[in-house]
């Protein structure tokens, strides 16, 4: 499968890396709107102008789309649907169907398949919700996120006047899973039970007291939210702050038996020491289904709820039958 | 959805009261070898005798083959295939491909559709498996069976001379997690980190001692583990071992990075109060899956690795897009 990326910031490196150990894939390169001499890929994989990606048309099977879901995705995967194979990770909850809608026209308007929303959150997490929800009716699915660094969160400090960086993290209250564990049906928003932790960089000058107040009332991200603000060095940021963890979980518990006394609860989790690096191995195996389905003649825009699983895995049916069903 | 039972035990049983709380299906009756006079449901649905089933063809969209995989399954899944849309819980790992060779077989020569060992091992913890190791290629998903009871052990126990009632539990090493998720590669027989306990109690005259290396010595049972047994009255087993509960972990470490030190972890467990009653849970939304599968055409034999998510849940695709993705 020939595959290539668009778009080269942490995702992207993280997909290439995902590319380059499957031996399934011919990484064929990387499109982006920078200089392309400007940019040196991490192995060694040629690098091309974005705006150059239709004259691609026939060679490529499968662009896996790296760019960000406020700004980037919206018009790039409609766009590219309609003349490619291609996968996103879209993570704006709200605006899914809405972003299936435009893919689905794209891609049926060329005759091509596309996958969307494909990450561990959206993804993998919201698998795990299906899969449990299904089994235990009753049950409620609650995820948790965290201890770890929120990109969007933390793209967003770094955009306010007066911060020169910021990292924002998400942290699970320490109750919270204990709290959906005990009680017989927990609310949905036992889930919310986070609170955000903002390590800012003020530019020279800047009044911490007016950050602060900035960061605390953004709407959409902190305001209604239990959030604390730490002014440090720049020195502190990059030696305490470089790395990209993230963390998940997801639990149901459901009731049987005929007083429904017996409980029954389901769990997973996610540790990751590099969120872009996992999420690069989910838009991966993910690339493998589309370019798999594609070959059976299927088009228009799906999700991972669509994709029987048989289709993600290196191993053919018949290993996986044998071997680990 | 027109369902119906086939064995009545405790799997039976688990798929009664699932099915009766899931709005969609209709539960037609059960099937049971035994006199149906001397057979009554937990939920008052009627009872007919097995030898009978065929009469009913056209009259069932899906039943539920809730036999045993030792002798029921084998000879049951292939003969009811050809004429009913059925779905089991054959869980003989290493007897699955031949299983599923033989119903495909069947099933094709009349137009149905099966889908076999489905429960939650195999079953959700094959599924977890698959994902876990098409993410990360280079991890190995390892299993952890118990606290809990297993059924297949205990009969195998009772069977003996001598004893009169028995109940076996398996119990992973509390070391065999940790083990796994400290070690770079695990290996595959790090998932073998378990013990089992065995309580028994023996007929009058009986030898405890001829009886425990009866136990230790079962080949393809207790021969070569690490097994504990102990001998109670009837009392003490009604009183202290009347549930069947069961639980299990699966868990994969896989490592992604330039030079491959970001160590990411996935993890899924199971604490389940009454493991028929899961089962049976697992088997209903199974059964949801074929009856969807058959009406779009399909034919053959299934396994949950073939089965799209989308299909399990009594939620529409556009419900679950909106709400859980």
């Amino acid at each position: 499968m020939r595959a290539a990326i668009v778009g080269y910031g942490n995702l992207g490196r993280g997909a290439e890396l995902a590319l380059h150990a499957d031996s399934d894939f011919e990484l064929v390169g990387v499109f982006t709107r920078r200089d392309p001499a400007s940019v040196r890929t991490l192995t060694g994989i040629p690098v091309y102008p974005a705006d150059r990606i239709l004259s691609w048309q026939g060679k490529l099977d499968v662009l896996l789309l790296c760019g960000g879901s406020a700004t980037d995705l919206p018009a790039l995967s409609p766009a590219l649907a309609e003349h490619f194979e291609i996968v996103d990770s879209f993570d704006n909850h709200g605006e899914i169907p809405a972003h299936i809608a435009r893919v689905d026209a794209a891609a049926r308007a060329g005759g091509h398949l596309a996958l969307v929303a494909a990450g561990w959150d959206p993804g993998l997490f919201s698998l795990l919700r299906l899969y449990m929800g299904a089994i235990l009716p009753d049950g409620v699915p609650c995820t948790f996120w965290g201890k770890g660094v929120s990109q969007g969160h933390s793209n967003a400090v770094r955009r306010l006047p007066g911060v020169s960086d910021a990292r924002a993290y998400t942290i699970p209250l320490p109750e919270g899973p204990d709290a959906v564990r005990a009680v017989r049906r927990p609310d949905r928003s036992a889930q919310r039970l986070h609170r955000r932790v903002v390590y800012v960089v003020a530019e020279p000058g800047a009044d911490p007291t007016c950050l602060r107040r900035a960061i605390d009332s953004m709407p959409g991200y902190f305001a209604g939210s239990d959030t604390t603000v730490f002014f440090i060095s720049q020195e502190e940021m990059n030696r305490d702050h470089a790395g990209l963890p993230h963390a998940g979980r997801v639990l149901c518990t459901g009731h049987t038996g005929v007083d429904g006394t017996h409980l029954q609860r389901m769990e997973a989790s996610l540790d990751l020491a590099s969120n872009p690096e996992f999420t690069g191995c989910v838009l991966a195996a993910c690339a493998r289904a589309v370019c798999r389905l594609r070959e059976s003649g299927r088009v228009g825009c799906l999700t991972v709820f669509d994709i029987p699983p048989v289709v993600l895995s290196p191993l053919s049916s018949e290993e996986l039958r044998r071997g680990i069903l």
